[in-house]
């Protein structure tokens, strides 16, 4: 298998500015199509230690993904420094030129000066396009003649091989679209002799720790690998499997995947690219289910999470956010006597949302959410962390309480209860909710 | 000054399964004493990868900066490997033994064997005390003789100076409290002549090279510096001056910061940690205003991001997310009339909802957003990206339109929306939106 190795570029991250997450996503994606990733380096907006570094990489990696440095501003020189080092031409390609501007059109711009350095790329190299930006990278498969003029040049090792050199702008978000769409599949179609089969199995309702111990028979195989991950309330087994074809390590890794399914049940939630609002999305579309949500604490998150999804319309037709007791009177129809009684972070206020909200709407279903996400607000009964969910049907509730912590920060509470009342929907949905 | 470099130790970076927050933390803690850090590497566990990784940090680097592989478990190296690079023997502390030894009887447990080689070191370092775990590290100060000893075995250049080496375990926590209560000061003692003030001026409404092209001419300084980053429809310019006290240091960097707040105007929307969300609320809260939002393709977004900041119900009593025509309709009182001759991604239909929302619930201000998040929903005249915002005031009422695009994805398009939704309301109380 080749081996590969990781150069981030930009002074922000040396200086601390910045957290380089694009390494670790990038190593993901290299340890699941089974390539060997050795090294990370970071280094500067310096001409003469990117130089060095890639100079470095190459010599000692057959692939090597290099993020940052492809901006418009003078200080973004990653691809001169590449040029420079292996003495090609850069040359301005005018479809990417084109693009560009369109761009900048689109936006109602003209292309300020500096950005026409981003469609500049080595005469040999192919275009990575960047469909989320304006700056494309570049796959280059450099030969043995231009890497024996490399080591030469800097009296390396003798080497005689190919390497293969990957830019990536350093936005996380559009390293992702261009790693997904494009390098992830190019690497497996030219580089990787055996293939990977990988699926990730999500998990909601149960903890790490739990989890590997349910699974600890699995966790030691080496051909299909099973390993947990766990983050922000969520839990993943990611089942590997290697073989010369993918059919061949599909088929190994499936057992294991059904042992799993028929082990987890409805902790298991989805797969790969699945979310909590995604598959909740999914199976109210598929139902024909129409939802509201009134929500406190959670101020639209779960309204936010649920409309992330494209055509999300077919199952929403408003959601609130009523902050105030005002609003949840005059919105909702809460009344005056819960607030005063209970007040606007108890069981009972959340079903008068919850039903409130779904009457008002005509929703097949009412979701209410209210708690104290802090950090000021929390009592003694009551303390910080502490979120009612409600879930309203025909003729039907259902009452849900989470004691979230008080270690958490406001905006960790807030994703917590927006994954809780996701969840509540999907429990119901599949017929689990008590 | 001297110059510095990070390196971590861990397959467990390589594979991707831990996000590397280390080098973050070090660098910042290097960035506030003045010491120039240039490179991050990440290297496995692996003797031969680890010994020239340090070998190659200590010829070209003052002081060196090593986290990870300090652990009890055979593939825990980094120790061995610097005993064996520099030719030193590793001895033994008994009182960090004994420390270990009483770390595990305190907890009521006998001390596993392998925690015994966390005692060891090279004889000519120093203890770092390690006051939250069993692994302690050293400060160990190289001499010429050791480095040339070093150098001269490897080939390297002509090396004639001292270079200070420091551990760390990988733990983040342990890292940190070795970090602040030792290692901090020791540099500053020993090592640092001057101190940094830094500051970031972040900017809405102008891209990267438009803001790069209004400040060249301070791009190009070296004392202070001045930076831009760009990022998610943002822009910042960083400020860093050093001196030697940070009196000195912020004098240095004032002229430039008040050339670029005179410059921006109302571009510059805060510093730092400052968000669009955090500025506009703390000006809604210092005014006593109120708002209420009426979002159709940004989901909650500008809600959640609204509410985000604590003490949000000081100026938020009700948010809508009106999804459908007839949430619009019966919620905010749009006309048939407006949904049937002009749609509901319309100037016209902004408004209605913008007038609706503020009349419904009272508020100071009504904000509303209409657009085409995409994928689908884009027609010739309305294309994917097409996004209708208003602002509606006591007796008032201002207009805004903007194209963000096809490129971006859903979420992308969703985010800048309640970007452009912020920054109304911040532009509005600033007085200069027309």
């Amino acid at each position: 298998m080749p081996s590969a190795e990781i150069l981030t570029v930009g002074t922000e991250l040396l200086l601390g500015h910045v957290l380089d997450t694009n390494s670790q996503f990038l190593s993901e994606g290299l340890a699941r199509l089974g390539i060997d990733c050795y090294y990370h380096s970071t280094v500067g907006d310096n001409e003469e230690r990117i130089k060095s570094s890639i100079r470095q990489a190459l010599l000692r990696s057959d692939i090597v993904l290099i993020s940052g440095g492809l901006g418009p501003t003078p200080d973004d020189l990653t691809m001169h420094c590449i040029g420079a080092l292996l003495g090609e031409e850069l040359i301005m390609d005018s479809d990417v030129l084109n693009g560009i501007e369109h761009f900048f059109r689109e936006r109602g711009m003209l292309m300020p000066p500096g950005n026409a350095k981003q469609a500049l790329r080595p005469a040999g190299a192919e275009l990575l396009a960047n469909p989320d930006g304006t700056a494309p990278g570049i796959i280059w498969r450099i030969g043995p003649e231009l890497m024996q003029r490399l080591q030469s040049a800097h009296g390396a090792e003798n080497v005689n091989r190919t390497s293969t050199l990957i830019t990536f702008p350093g936005v996380p978000s559009e390293l992702k679209t261009m790693w997904n769409q494009t390098v992830s599949g190019y690497l497996e179609r030219n580089l990787v002799k055996s293939t990977i089969f990988s699926i990730e199995l999500k998990h909601y309702g149960i903890g790490e720790s739990a989890l590997a111990e349910k699974y600890a028979s699995l966790l030691h195989g080496s051909n299909p690998t099973v390993a947990p991950y766990a983050g922000r309330g969520e839990c993943r087994l990611r089942v590997t499997a290697k073989a010369e074809n993918i059919d061949t390590a599909r088929s190994l890794a499936e057992p294991l995947i059904k042992e799993i399914r028929a082990g987890s049940g409805h902790l298991l939630y989805g797969i790969d690219d699945d979310s909590l609002e995604s598959v909740t999305a999914r199976m109210l579309r598929d139902r024909g289910l129409t939802v509201s949500v009134a929500e406190s604490c959670t101020g639209g998150l779960v309204s936010k999470r649920l409309t992330d999804i494209a055509g999300s319309s077919s199952y929403i037709s408003l959601n609130m956010v009523t902050y105030s007791n005002e609003a949840k009177r005059t919105m909702l129809g809460v009344e005056q006597s819960i607030l005063d009684q209970y007040g606007a972070v108890s069981p009972e206020c959340v079903k008068a949302m919850a039903e409130g909200v779904r009457a008002r709407t005509n929703s097949d279903i009412g979701l209410a959410i209210s708690g104290v996400a802090g950090p000021d607000g929390g009592t003694h009964d009551k303390p910080v962390g502490t979120v009612y969910f409600g879930l309203a049907t025909e003729g039907r509730y259902f009452a849900h309480k989470r004691l979230l912590g008080t270690k958490y920060p406001r905006k960790e509470i807030r994703y917590r209860s927006a994954n809780e009342a996701l969840n509540m929907i999907r429990l119901y949905l599949l017929n689990v909710l008590v």
